[in-house]
């Protein structure tokens, strides 16, 4: 069985750079070409996917996360 | 007062290019660098920012929140 | 392309049984073998997944977004 | 006081299976009879509300958390 | 059955002060003394739960959920 | 570069009371006149801020993270 679709809008295909092993989460950068996109997933999943820095991965994550922030430039 | 800094390690600058517009929460595209990132606030939020298309903001999102997939390129 | 694991552990599949179409969001629900999944996602991804009822899909959710309650029977 | 409704639509009854106990978060996979969840809770939380495996609990979450993706049989 | 405890660490009791309602979504004002907490439910729950202005809920949000940012004063 | 406003309506100012470090994710206390509200962020923001007990922040999440439940006194 393949996902061939997920819903979720906001997906950035990458690199892991660097992974951060802790007990029951670990931290997950991806170079995504445009930006580190960082990720806390359990280490139990970290397992499953047998990622480790150079995997491609792709990194996705609802709209309903996403906060908008605006900024001055001075 | 201005937040100076904010926990989130995945915050991406970028303009807005298109809303849709609904009664309770809105659809929000950003064009970063990364590609467009697709944001839903509620509709009081956008015009509280006076958010528009063209104005410049910052999409950001926990860490928590990024799944990560893998995927075969066939 | 087709993604072939997905970091997420809770994944059910199911089959849509009703869609409440928004403007902005929609509601739909799965119906599981653990019963009925709802989910809120953006009706631009509900038409680019053509979803419908009858539909296949799978809900999935990070471990992060579960609580836990604990409850009296009486 | 007691809790006698959440708004939450996806609440599914279940027994805990295992607790892998972390410092600051634990992984609690909960047996709902229709799959195991898995939620991340704080491990304060954990402690109290005194939760072991055997304990009756509830997993719970919210709709917008629930990404849906379809897939191919093949 | 009631729901005696949760592990959400984050809990604010607390009085509706508006209601936003929208066709799949809506917003929900709860005055809570301390602040105006505002939270985006689906509008079936808040049918299901009855929730009208005046109505006494708690609000409650999972620790994953709160990010943290520093400010200045000036 | 300062942040001047971020579309998340839940906002509250407060104090670090109390700091449970983790390797990957740590637990943060925050004092704020609605009474403490927890954070889990990840250790390297905390860094990256400089946060400690006693350091000034803000609290925030998005409006589709917070739950509402119904209560009895009794």
């Amino acid at each position: 069985m393949s996902i061939i679709a997920i819903n979720s809008r906001n997906q950035f295909k990458g690199v892991i750079k660097q992974i951060k092993r802790g007990d029951v989460v670990s931290e997950v950068e991806v170079n995504t070409g445009a930006g580190i996109i960082t990720s806390v997933i359990t280490t139990s999943s970290l397992d499953d996917l047998k990622l480790k820095p150079g995997s491609e991965v792709i990194a996705l994550f609802k709209s309903t996360e996403v906060a908008l922030a605006s900024f001055s430039k001075v």
